[in-house]
Order: C-alpha cells, then sequence, then structure tokens
C-alpha cells in the first residue's frame, strides 16, 4: 500500500513478539526531565520501582535492575554465580536457549545441551533423567527458557523445580523470563527458582533498554564463591546501593520512571487479568491459524504460549516474503524465523498492551497477506477466531482488579 | 472486558467520525515548548501553515485560522458575509445542517430549509428548482454540508456549483467541508465555493480545537456590506495581521505547530493517495454491513461517504445499548446518532490517520458486538470486507505522493 | 550568539507575560490519545474540570469553558448579557482595555472611557463618581481588566465593588483576569463580580486554546434579556449540557486534560503559595530595575502587577531593537510595547511555572542585553535582586498546600 | 521554598555534570511507537545513528553502540582488548578514573596506578617516564580520563599519544570521553586513540541509557588476542550485524531515534560553536566562583574542564548541605563530592543543552545559596560573570554551523 509513499498511514501494528507497543501513558512517564540520580526524588522514584518490581515476579528477594536488554541480564545470571569450568545443564528449546548456550561457552562454562526439533519446550523428565546421572553433582545451573520466543514454545518451571528436587540436586535453577514475565503467570518464591532473567521490553511494556535479575538466597549464596569475573554486571554493588534508593553508576533514570509507570498498570489491570487476556489472545490466534490448516510450530498444546504462536508455512512459500507483502500491505510486522527453519515459519506476537481488537486486526491482515501472497489456507481463520471471542465474552470470568 | 478494572488494555479503536486519532508526529509536534508569538520563529511557522492550509483546500484565496471548533468557524462564515434579516437556503442533510439551520436563526437571519429525511445528501436539482423561484434574489447564501457526519451522506459541490449557476443565481455558496477535508477531495476554487468551513480533528488528523473558513473574492465582497456583529471571527484583521505571520490576539500556537506537521504528512502520502485510502476503507465497512443484512442509514449508493458510515439497528434493538457493549468488550468507540432516529443507529467513522488493519480490527469488533448484544445478523461480513480489500490490494492503482 | 546558526542551544527564557511556558507534567497529559467526547471517560474528565475551574475562580457558580482564546471570552461576557445600544463603562487601563472597547462597539454597545495615560490601574474613585452622574441607570456594566498585561498595572477588584455599591449602581461588574488568574488572589464570589474573563494561557500554564467565563446569579439573570445574537458563545447550552459532563459541540478534548492537570498542580503548591511567589518574583524584578534606573511605567507603586513589568527605556532607546539584541545573544523573549509608548517599553512576564532562578537567569539576561545594547543603567540591579531575594527566603512565611 | 508542598514551581536547575537536560526535541524523538528492530525502517535509522556517532567521534572506524551506561562502555573497552594479568596503566585523576581502575582489577588485569591528588588532569610528562621504564612493554594499555567528571579536570589527549610515542611505547591509548563528547574537542583518529569510551548523557544530551566505544584497527587487532570473557559487550557480532543497520540482540530501539535527533543537532549548531559555547559558559562560573573567593578544586588552569567546575567550601561548611539548601530553596542540582574530599566541595555542571542565560541563573542561585547557608564568600560574582560574559558577546568569533 505505500508503494510510492513514505508514510505508511496509520496505526502500525507491531506484532512482533516484543519489544511490544508501549503505551502512551508509559511513554509519557519516561518523557520527562532528566532528574538528579543521586537527589532525593530520584531515590523515592528507584525505590518505588524496586519494590514494585518484586511483585511481578513474585518474590521478597531483591531484584536488579540493569541498564541492559535481557543479553545482558542473561550474562548477569551466569557471571555472578558460577565460575569457570562450571558445568550447566541447559535445553535447548529454540533461538534464545542456543544463544544464552554460545554465551555459557564464551565464559568458558560446559553447557550440557538436551536438544530438541524445536517445536516442544523443556521436558521436566530428561531434565530429572539428566540430573540423575551427575552423581557427582558437577552441574551448578540448570537453564530454562519459560516462554521460548522464537518458537512459542513454554515451559511447565514448577514441573522442571520438582524434577530437580526428585533428583536430589543441588543445582541452580535459572529461567529467563523475558517473553513470559508480565505475561503470563510467573512465581519466583513460589516455584524456587534461583535466578530469573527478564526483560523490561515485552510484558512490562516498556522500551528495550531494561532487564532485570530476580534472586534467591541460594543464589546469593552462590555469589560468594562464584570466580567469573564481573563488573557492570555485578550484583554486590547494586543489591548494597539500592537499599538507599541509589545505584552504583548513573542508572536509565527515565526508564525507572516507565516502570513505576507500567507496573502501576499492571495492577490497575490486575496480574490475573493480564494473564487470562493474554490466554484468550493466544487461543484466539491459534484457531485462526488451524481453521487456516497452517501447522503451529509448537507441536504439542501443552507447550503453546500465551505470549507467541510461530506459524508454518507449507513447503515452498517463503515466510520472509509473506512478511514483506504484510508490511507493504496493511502495515504490519510479524516475528521472524531461526535456526533449521529459518524461512519456513513466521511469528505472531501478541503480548504486552494489546487487546481482542488488535488482534482481530492483525488476524484478519495476516488471512488477507496469505491470499495476497498465494499462500494456499482455508478462508475463515479470522471468522474462527471471532466465534471464540465471542464465546470467551459471553462468560467473563473476571476477577476484581487489585 | 474492562468490567472490574480501571483499564482497557490497549489500544482504543476510536472509530467516531472524529475528532479522529492524532498520529503521534502530530502529537509530538503540537507537545513543544510554548514560543513567542510575536516573535520571528512564530511567524516563519505561522507563515508556513496559512499556505500550506490553502493546498488541502485547493484555493489560492486567504483561508482564516480559528483557535475554535467547527462550529466557531460556521458562525464566522455567517456573520462575515450576511446581514440580519438575510435568506439563506439550506439543505436539511442531517444534524449537523439543521444545527448550522438554527445557528443562522440565532443571528437573524431567514433560513429557508430544503427538507430530507436525512437518509441524502443534497440534491443539486432541488437546489435549482428553489433558486430560480426566488425571482427577487433576496437568498444571499446556499449553505450545504459536503459530508453529513451525522448521516453519513455526501454531496456533489461541483453539481450544487452548477445549479446555482444553471439558476443565474448571485448567492454565495457556503460549504461545510469538516468531515471531508483531507480525507475527501474537495476543489474549493476550482468549485466556485465562496466560503468553505473546516475543522482540524477529522481529515487534518489535529486535536480538537482550531477551525477554517477559506474564502471567495465574491466572499471577501460580501464582507464590506455585511451588518451582522463580529469581533473574534471578524476576517479583517486576521487578514491583514496573517500577511506579516502574526495573528490579531494570541493565537493556539502549539496547534499550528501540528497544522504544519499534518499538512505534511498528508503531502508524503499525496492528497489522491489520501482519498483513494478512505473510498477504499469506506467500502470495506459497506460490504461488512450489507452482508451482515443490515441497512446503511444512506439509502442511495450515490451519496455515500466516504469518511463515515452509519448503520440502523433492527427494530427493537438500541444502538445506544449496543455501543455500550461493544466498548465494554471491545474497546471501541462509535458515533452517536441523532434527530428523529435517535438510538436507532450507530455510526463507523473510517477517515484520517487510519488504514485497513485498523478497520478490519473495528470490523471484527463490531460482528462480535453484534452476536454478544443479540442483535440478527448474518456472520461473514468481515471476510467479505477481506475479499474486497484483498481484491483492491492485488490490483494497486496508487500514484506516486507529491 | 545564534547568528550563524538555525539552532539556539538551551532553553528558551521565555519571559513574555503569556503564553507561560507549559510544565511537562501538563504538556505530556495534553499529549494523549483523544477520547470519544461523548464517552463515559470524557465525562469523568470533564466534570473534573468544570468544578475544577470553579476553585481557581473561587466561585460556587458555573464556569463556561471556551475553546478559543481570551479574546473570544471577551466577546462571550458581552453577549450574553447585552443588548445592541447599551451603554458600559469602562476603564482605558492600556491595550487589552482599548481592545475590548473596540469590541463593544462592535457590538454596537455605548462604552463610556475612563481616560488614563496608562501608567496606572482603575481608580475605584473615578467608577464611583462616574456611575453617579449616571442617575438614568443607563450603564448596563463595568468593565475592568484586572491585571493589564500591556502595561503591568493592576487593579483593585474588591475596592471597584464597593464602589459601585456606593454608588447605588445596578451595573454588572466585568472583570478582565486573564493574566491574573492563577497567579493573583482573584475572588469571584467574595468580590462581587458578574462576569469574569479568564484564559488557559497565563497563570493557568495550559497553551492558548482555552477561555472561561466565571458568571454570577445576576448575570445569568441578565441573560435572559440580553438581545445581542450569539452562538458559538453562548452560555445556556453550554451550561446545560455541562451538568451532565458534555459540550454542545466538540470541546478541545485534550486540553481539559492538560486543564486538570494544571489545577491539580495550582492546589499542589498551595493557591496562596503560588501568590506569594508571583509577589516576590515581581518584587526581585523591580528592585533590578529600580537599581539600574530604569522607569516602570506603572508610576504608582499601589497599582503594581505581580505577574508583568513594564520597563521604560530611555529616550532615543528603542526597545524593540533591545529585545532583537537580548533574544539573539541571551535566547530570552520579552513582551513588547504597545499604543502611544509603542518602541519605548518593554515587558517581563514572570509569571505561570516559573521560579526564583528562572526569573535571576531573566534578570541577568536583560543586565547584560542592557549593556550590549548600549542602554545607560546603573550596574547592579541583579545584585539588588539577589539581596532582596536572600532576604526573602532567610524569613519564610510559606503555608502549608491544601 | 518547596518546604511545605509537594511541587516544586518552574523549571528545576539540573546542573550535575550529567546527565545533562534533554532537550526537548530529543526527548519528542524518542517518545515514539516502538518499531520492529529487524525491519526496513529500523534498518535506515540505525544507519543513520552509526554513521552519524563516527562524526562525533571525528573517526572513520567503527563505533560500537551499547545499551548501557559508560561503566558497561569502560568493560567493553578492557574485555574486547585485554587477557588476565595484562598490565594497564591508569591515571588516577579522580572518582571515576579510581573505580575503572577498580573495575580492571575484578576482570584480573595489573592497574599500574599513577598517583596524583586529584586537583589535575594526567601529566604526559609522567606517563611518558613511567611507560619508558617498562622496557619489557608489559604494559598493554594506557587508560586516561579526558575529562574527570568528578573532579572538572581536564587532560590533554593529544599530548598523552605524544608522550606514548616518544616512549615507543606499543600499550593501546584508551580514553574515556564520557563527559567530553560532544562538549569539548575530541579527535578519535588525529589524535591517535586506540579505544573511546563516550556516554549518551552528557554532551550528547541523551537520557542515561546508551554508551560507546570508539575504536581504531590496532584496538580490532587486539580484539583478536584478547583473552577476558565477554558476550554482551563483545564488539565482533555487533561490527558484524551493525553493517546491515542491525544489532545481534534487541537494542533500545527508541534511544537510537533520539540519537539520531541529538546528533542532528550537534550539526545544527556547529561543533566548533557547541565546544566554543562551553568555554565560555566554563569561564563564566570560573570567573564568578573566584570572586566569590573560593576555591577551584582544580588547581592549575592547564587542566580546567570547560564542561564541569568543581568548587572547595571554606573548612567548617558542608558541601552537602549546602547543597540541599539549594535545592530547597532554589530549586537546583549540584554535583556531589568524592573520595579524601567527600563532603568538602560540589561541582557545578556546565555542559550539554545550556546557555548563558541558565547559567546565570544557576550562578544567581549558587550565590544566593551561599549566603543562606552561611558560607563566607565575596559578593559580586554573578557580576564578575556578567562582566565577562558582555565582553564575549560583544565581540563575537563564531563560525558558520556546518
Amino acid at each position: 500500500m505505500a508503494q510510492n509513499s513514505s508514510r505508511a498511514p496509520g496505526r502500525h501494528f507491531l506484532q512482533i513478539p516484543g519489544p511490544t507497543p508501549v503505551p502512551d501513558r508509559v511513554l509519557r512517564a519516561i518523557d520527562m526531565p532528566i532528574i538528579d540520580h543521586r537527589g532525593p526524588e530520584f531515590a523515592k522514584m528507584a525505590k518505588k520501582a524496586l519494590e514494585g518490581i518484586k511483585t511481578i515476579f513474585k518474590t521478597s528477594n531483591p531484584v536488579i535492575i540493569y541498564t541492559a536488554t535481557g543479553t545482558g541480564a542473561w550474562e548477569g545470571a551466569l557471571v555472578n554465580t558460577l565460575s569457570p569450568g562450571d558445568k550447566v545443564l541447559m535445553i535447548e528449546t529454540g533461538q534464545f536457549a542456543t544463544l544464552w548456550k554460545k554465551m555459557a561457552e564464551k565464559f568458558d562454562l560446559q553447557p550440557e545441551f538436551i536438544k530438541t526439533d524445536w517445536r516442544v519446550g523443556a521436558d521436566p523428565a530428561a531434565i530429572e533423567a539428566h540430573l540423575r546421572q551427575d552423581t557427582g553433582k558437577e552441574i551448578k545451573a540448570v537453564c530454562v527458557v519459560h516462554n521460548e520466543t522464537s518458537t512459542g514454545c513454554a515451559s511447565d518451571i514448577a514441573a522442571i523445580r520438582k524434577a530437580i528436587d526428585a533428583a536430589g540436586h543441588p543445582a541452580l535453577l535459572m529461567v529467563d523470563t523475558i517473553s513470559s514475565l508480565g505475561s503470563a503467570d510467573y512465581r519466583h518464591d513460589e516455584w524456587g527458582v534461583d535466578v530469573a532473567i527478564g526483560g523490561a521490553q515485552k510484558g512490562l511494556m516498556l522500551p528495550p533498554g531494561m532487564s532485570f535479575n530476580a534472586l534467591s538466597p541460594k543464589a546469593l549464596e552462590a555469589y560468594k564463591t562464584s570466580k567469573l569475573p564481573k563488573s557492570f554486571f555485578d550484583w554486590a554493588d547494586m543489591i548494597n546501593m539500592n537499599k538507599v534508593g541509589f545505584f552504583p553508576y548513573t542508572p536509565a533514570t527515565l526508564m525507572l520512571g516507565g516502570l513505576v509507570e507500567s507496573i502501576g498498570m499492571l495492577h490497575e489491570e490486575g496480574l490475573d487479568n493480564v494473564f487470562a487476556r493474554h490466554d484468550r489472545l493466544g487461543e484466539a490466534v491459534r484457531r485462526a491459524v488451524k481453521h487456516w490448516g497452517l501447522e503451529i510450530l509448537c507441536r504439542d498444546p501443552k507447550y503453546y504460549s500465551s505470549t507467541v504462536t510461530a506459524i508454518l508455512l507449507p513447503d515452498g512459500h517463503d515466510a520472509d516474503a509473506f512478511r514483506g507483502i504484510a508490511l507493504e500491505h496493511f502495515n504490519i510486522s510479524y516475528g521472524a524465523s531461526f535456526g533449521a527453519l529459518a524461512g519456513k515459519y513466521f511469528r505472531i506476537g501478541h503480548l504486552g498492551d494489546t487487546n481482542d481488537t488488535t488482534i482481530m486486526g492483525a488476524l484478519a491482515a495476516t488471512e488477507m497477506a496469505l491470499s495476497l501472497a498465494g499462500v494456499p489456507h482455508k478462508k475463515g481463520g479470522v471468522q474462527a477466531a471471532m466465534d471464540y471471542l465471542v464465546s470467551a465474552h459471553a462468560t467473563p470470568a473476571r476477577v476484581a482488579a487489585e
């Protein structure tokens, strides 16, 4: 549509699985004059942010706020707890799990990698089995991606905790919650996670540029013996300065104001309502995809993600070309594909500050783009999604906001 | 959906026929520090705005920029050209035409009102016939609403000009372009309009708070003999001060910056592309409505508006209740109904900074809300709209932007 | 400084007596998506604005909110209460009083004008004397500018009320509070004012584009018999629709959000603290001017304005050239001069969202620009202002915010 | 002044030496909808940012853009070029040099530290002498802070380059330009710097959250043999992906838009004009301080910084208490003090988007706060600064903007 014009009119439909659309309230809270990051007004705001983020992770332990994107928080998790040569157990749920494993190698860790075909989440039984074999307890950490953004497969963290316990293994449990936090239920303390990695730019509805490590007492214990070098991502100074509302070095002042606002918005809606909304929108998307006769990358419903759905195109159809057509005609962006299946699928993000009407617009654009791109599909996916949403709205199960 | 929450997540679908969604670029251009409205920087900006707005009206005559909404510009048109007791010919195309007539009465003008059932636009033949009967040429102005926002019926201004000429009548032609300007073709000079009334908050994509009078030499001549009192809306001081880039009294400084930005955006896209986009989206909406088996208020396709479609609900169904359900579940606002048909129809605005994907989201929300509200309709309207849009996008007729 | 550059670095010092610098909080509150101006969210906001603005005028009577600048509110005051041929008593305090008188003439009113040399406020004794002569009670309204922005002379409204009462005259009292409201004390009900005219862009810290009429029961009575034509500025529909949180025609939606924010900010600081701040800054400016040996236009201290100070340059020195030099070198704007003294003085605005440090920057820029422009003056004005402010801050008389 | 109020009216004077006030144009450029960080629009913007930042460093070599604050870029410089056990020569110019040294130790480097009393910059002769003694060429890098933010002492980088060359030493030259870049002249290629560390939040006028490494071919060579582990800060993937306008992981999308805007603003003004402005404002501040009879921390004029001035208070006067009084009464923030002199001095930042009038306001606030705090000083510092600025403006030496 924007063929000869430098301007694509109307609102862009940003259906990548994050960074997600930043609500105007959050953008405006960020669009404020800089304040002294060592003054009293800042300390008040920082304490509010530091306390608030705990309610999102559902933890009473400290949460580290990094001025860095999620990749930095991955690094923070590793360098603060481990030492060169340490074994870690990682599960190849997809591209991001693979990148995290590559990072571990860069830090001279020895990842053992449970392979998958990138079409399922992490299997607790496989983890348990693997740990049972580690009779010398050489594995120092189990690293799992809660919601694998690259594939739309989610993993059951509570079950993985149980698997580790069942194996009687002392390894730390590290969980990447980047594309689940603030969109799908995550319970740091209850599930016994030791280090969680979170990002601002997904369910927290902030621009990219901030990430998190939620800790456990055991993780803080591991810090003491960890020998990997660290400075920017070092927890100790951070925790110490945070106590009085400051940071050991200049933090992203304006982003902290945005974080306070976004946390407030999540609680205004009510976290359980937020999760139910994501579940509902995820199901609507899957109904459409199934009706079209296209294949969902995640091949087992028990791993379906509530925040992102990856869709395989039939052989001979280039998913990147499809995305280009959709962008050109319908002002919509999807997530790209990775790994062995690069070019074969695209991803619809349905997370963050979004709603039924937006997702229906996105699905309509998708169905129309499938036609324009000549991708074989059965019409009516949009109708199937609508039918589902009508039924979901007809029997509301909404709870009171907090 | 927002039953128990103070927050409706995601983007609101503002499908009222204006004020329309303000693009972020325009909002940010307005969100700027105040500058001295008598300083050199302001004069530069004001001249840019004053010249730019002429390109939207397609006129080489002066355009008056009021710090007032459209109602103020209606008043400006009347008080600057007419005298108490003057006869004016007005056409009852709907609510806004009726309000304009009431305003005329408040100013002691004598409106003659060509009645309609609010389901068609203005009929050039009826105007011609009426004027021919005015052998004393007592009618001083013919006042027409180009696009009646309350009904979704548009009128053919060029044909009305011809009708006036055919009647050999000297009356001024005044045209309300509030919900057409910047969305549907309007040619002030070519069509021989004497006073056009425009507003900022529709096709020009600005917040409400600014309106316009485009003039003709004949209108300026009429000013000289007009006896209605005027001050805030007086053209003379305005034209005089505008020549050097200033205003006779404090103007809405920030809105002028927004106006420069929005005019730039319309030209980036290309006015003809803008109009084609509105035509396409209007047709998509009508395809859906027709498929649903609902009645479009505008009963003659030749009057279909490209910017707003009014939809009648079947007897026994309250359109306001329907709007409430749609707002609650799908975060969407429609236009209300007026006059004899109040409560019987709702209006979908499809104008301003919008696009295919947004309108498809809105249509899906509408079809779902019809179900939730128990309004009888035939499913598949969304599909019909998609089918149309796919065909429209498959054969692009886009021209190069200016 | 910006000689060869298109960019003047740093913050502009906007020392015109309004529009004043809009605080970021207010600008951001305006920089928000448009909402349906006939929906429930809007009604809530509008009621908040309509109730809030009463607390600023200190009235329990209705306040009309116009989408227009102050000139429009002047017109609203006249056309809603008076009839053609009515006599009104006006006092020539300066440029704006003169413009208001010209407007009265345009509406066929018969202003009687108490002359001044533009260097004092309105004299209650002269008003009383004038009214006593009007034995036929033909004068229907006394129109006074509370704070004459063009000269920096303020008038004592309470005393004028007493003068009218002493004369036993039934005329309405109309007061222009445009550059005093929200900066200097104004008590609509207590002082017995019938119609007050206010603007958004001064003490209320909003961008220009909104203005007010505060009413009295007597003014509402006068409305019933008033014969001047009115529509855009008509009170009746406005009051009626406002009751349910709506407006008879599209209002400036976003500005209303800004108004709610700015009223909140005034109360956060506390109105009495706001007034004390303006008094203090006004005195600081006058101390500097007096030390420089320049003449304050307002020649009687009892009329000194707390929001704007006009400063005469010595003969042979062009105030406009001086303003140009200050703008070029020090990125500061002053108010221009008017009337018989045009070119002979400039005005420093010290109102709205400002503080001691900003005003000291402005005074330093002024003293430096006097040097660069070769205007004879005694150095040390900035020092005199600092000495005063130090003493004022050393003995705080601040009250608790509301 | 804000004793009993939650609101300090007017603009805050942020005179900390960074983060500096973000211009509205930059804040608004950041306050924009998120775009797909793997889409064509992003790639265009990223390339513009990546090319633009080179013009600020004056380099034709790659510049790495980190989503991290300056501390992260320090880490990037070390881990990409060095190996555990490497010796580095660092110069203790103040707090930040000391922190950088501590970081080096955390990475098992062996810093040799040339001590100072924190009241001078780095001495090229001392560096040369130190390097000459390193006959085994064990020192792998010389690390210097160009402008020590904690003390207001600047170092002559060109002279240090010559000193290294004179010693015939192959060590890399690493320079922290955090509080100089974009405010004081810095010539990466011409001065032969190997790794420069820059931050967004000072002369570049962005919010904190972005930092830079400018490289040299020699630095890229060192990368190949460097054995320190790295991932988030790793140059290789970054350079590779940047070539096509992308990043190896999600970057701070919105900040990149702000960077493009701020680079544009620096060139609009002209870099040489920017530097001259900083020189002028720095001198004005020093004139005031000297007149007050207070001591400038930097004890040798050849090291005076153009961006920040540290001011010692007389014995018995607590600089932090002074800062509190200034904040309370005059809405101004200064930089705090560090190290052995903590509590004894405060710092005035005069960098970034600022101008003469702002700095004069800040100096007036400072002189008034000195009085209120009972700090002995000779009145007239503000006058001395004004006298200097008048003379500077009377003989402009401005060059044409680029």
